[in-house]
């Protein structure tokens, strides 16, 4: 990996620990693996990060310690403090908060549960537990260059999927070998893995968003919804494209076209300055002119990076989360309108939020690929 | 499915029921995917189940709610009612626990964040939110005959894989070769996907409990840690076996007769009635026996069924989780030894408590295998 590419890690942790101070805390305990992953480079199923003044600590278990501190030496990780976990982590949280007299201890409450916060209250006795919400997540939103690179490539990559897909979609074939083909595409165009399972939905099955692919054989005159996405050094891409088996029916040909016509218009109002539910708004506006108000069963998108789905929402007003679009932020653009006992169709490209607008990620044709 | 092997949804929910009247709850929010999918048959990424008195009720959003509504009817998701979630989770819930009028209302400790917890408790002004941990758990650990069926087809599934080892494990092949061809033999056994990223590590990659394959190649001598598992009508079955490229030294001959002592004292150890630590402890002893204490890097095993990793574990005691093995139960016995800078062994099996031992499910031979 050139140094070009390598993960900032001093800029992110410098910037955890503002948001420490600023937040009045002594210690931040970050328990979220890939908020973790996103600081330091560590790719354990466990571990903590414990920030304080002048420190980054991890608490790592035996299965991950050895590895840790190699590659925290080596410089593929950033610079952390290791300490062992030998016996539970409540346990190694607790000696270091109270080694560190972190009075107002900061906890990550999206990923704490509250069995968890117990434990860890009644591992530390007078210390006062202070929940923050979204203080790493709020820098991961906007990606860097380095981050840009990679998503640019699984963008790249899954777009090749899909323009290779006549050789794989057809008449005959089961969802589920339409579904190995696609897995081995992405295989083949370099992806680590798979970012989801991937959803091939035909006929009536595309009528439900999150289709698992069943051994109905496709036939003349389906509709196919092929949902997939691949994860490149830790970076998902991810995309949806429709295709149909011979001539379908005006129907589905005017679902198609009233959800590639929401698309666009959601794709229009990305720019920075944007709130993020003026985006969905967009697509469900043309849908409901269409009269597909009742066929719209989910959001418009989500952040894209290290999680396949991540900050912004591009959703309906949340009073809970008031995203508003900065240059720099990818996400996914994917209107669908469903029809019980007929079927659906979905459009989703990956967009970077530029200066100006935004750049679509994914170039693989947004048409209705007859097969 | 034949009905022999049908969910007992009905008994499920009944016992739930139970649960929640024990703990004098007038609802109870199951919000564990798992859970779920264990009391009805729910496979959604979201929703939420609410018990009350005569009643089971499935809240999901617009992706999931068709698909639920025409599973219950066709019976092969248990007798729930389907609610629809039009905006927020939080919402819908308020309105449910608002209309059963439920003052005291459990929730799973385990799996609800803070964060989580906060909103629905802005959202339900006046109602007591009681936290509860593992009461479907502690019904999931003891397996009834239809999971104990699947559970056997798994294990003999990727015992399959593991006899077949010799024939894409050999020197000059990458880690990332070898487990590619796992994975491709898991698929061929019949399992609907890996149950986790299969593990393949050489030479000092083994020392490393977790490693990720690489592309480095196998050479003579080296030690090959060898770990995967395969899911199967939602069931896993866990393996770890190793092989040896060539001779190898007398240091890594005596670090897997070791390992494998301690897996047959563990094994002994596993008998209806017997705490579960004991179990971990049988291992732990014979490892330090041979000077090996400092290699032990983590716990002998843990329960497996739905998930990967669920209750009992079987480790060191913790004074939260008093696990006591059961009839029923189904459990990875793992043990390990690490040494950094040279390398690592594990052998896994898979075991089912009996009314007077237990059963060992997977059936590879455990020798180290020569390639």
């Amino acid at each position: 990996m050139g140094d070009r590419l390598r993960p900032d890690f001093n800029g992110r942790i410098h910037r955890a620990h503002e948001e420490r101070e600023r937040a009045e805390l002594r210690a931040l305990v970050i328990s979220s693996p890939t908020n973790i992953a996103y600081l330091c480079g560590f790719a354990g199923t466990a571990g903590m990060l414990v920030l304080s003044p002048g420190e980054a600590r991890l608490l790592a278990d035996g299965r991950y310690e050895a590895g840790a501190r190699r590659r925290v030496r080596d410089g593929s990780m950033g610079p952390v403090e290791v300490e062992s976990v030998t016996r539970r982590y409540d346990l190694t949280l607790a000696a270091v908060i109270e080694r560190l007299r972190a009075r107002r201890t900061g906890f990550e409450a999206e990923h704490v549960t509250v069995a968890t916060l117990a434990s860890w209250q009644r591992a530390t006795p007078g210390i006062e537990w202070v929940a923050t919400e979204r203080l790493i997540e709020r820098h991961r939103m906007v990606k860097d260059a380095g981050e840009i690179a990679i998503l640019r490539r699984a963008c790249r990559g899954v777009s090749d999927v899909a323009r290779g897909m006549a050789a794989f979609v057809s008449e005959g074939r089961t969802e589920l070998e339409v579904a190995r083909s696609i897995d081995e595409a992405l295989d083949r165009a370099g992806f680590d893995e798979p970012a989801f399972p991937t959803i091939v939905a035909s006929g009536p099955n595309s009528a439900s968003p999150h289709a698992r692919p069943t051994d109905r054989r496709l036939v003349q005159g389906d509709l196919v919804l092929l949902d997939f996405g691949g994860r490149l050094d830790g970076y998902c891409g991810d995309l949806t494209r429709m295709a149909a088996v011979g001539q379908v029916g005006a129907e589905a040909r005017s679902l198609f076209e009233a959800v590639r016509e929401a698309q666009a218009a959601a794709i229009s109002a990305v720019r920075p300055g944007q709130e993020a539910p003026a985006v969905d708004t967009a697509a469900r506006e043309v849908l409901e002119r269409h009269g597909l108000g009742q066929a719209v069963l989910h959001a418009t998108g989500h952040g894209l990076g290290l999680e396949l789905h991540e900050a912004p929402r591009i959703a309906r007003p949340d009073p809970n989360h008031t995203d508003r679009l900065e240059a720099g932020m990818v996400c996914t653009i994917e209107p669908g309108a469903y029809v019980d006992g007929f079927g659906g169709v979905r459009l989703e490209d990956d967009v970077l939020v530029t200066a100006d607008g935004c750049e679509v990620l994914t170039d693989a044709p947004r048409d209705l690929v007859v097969v």
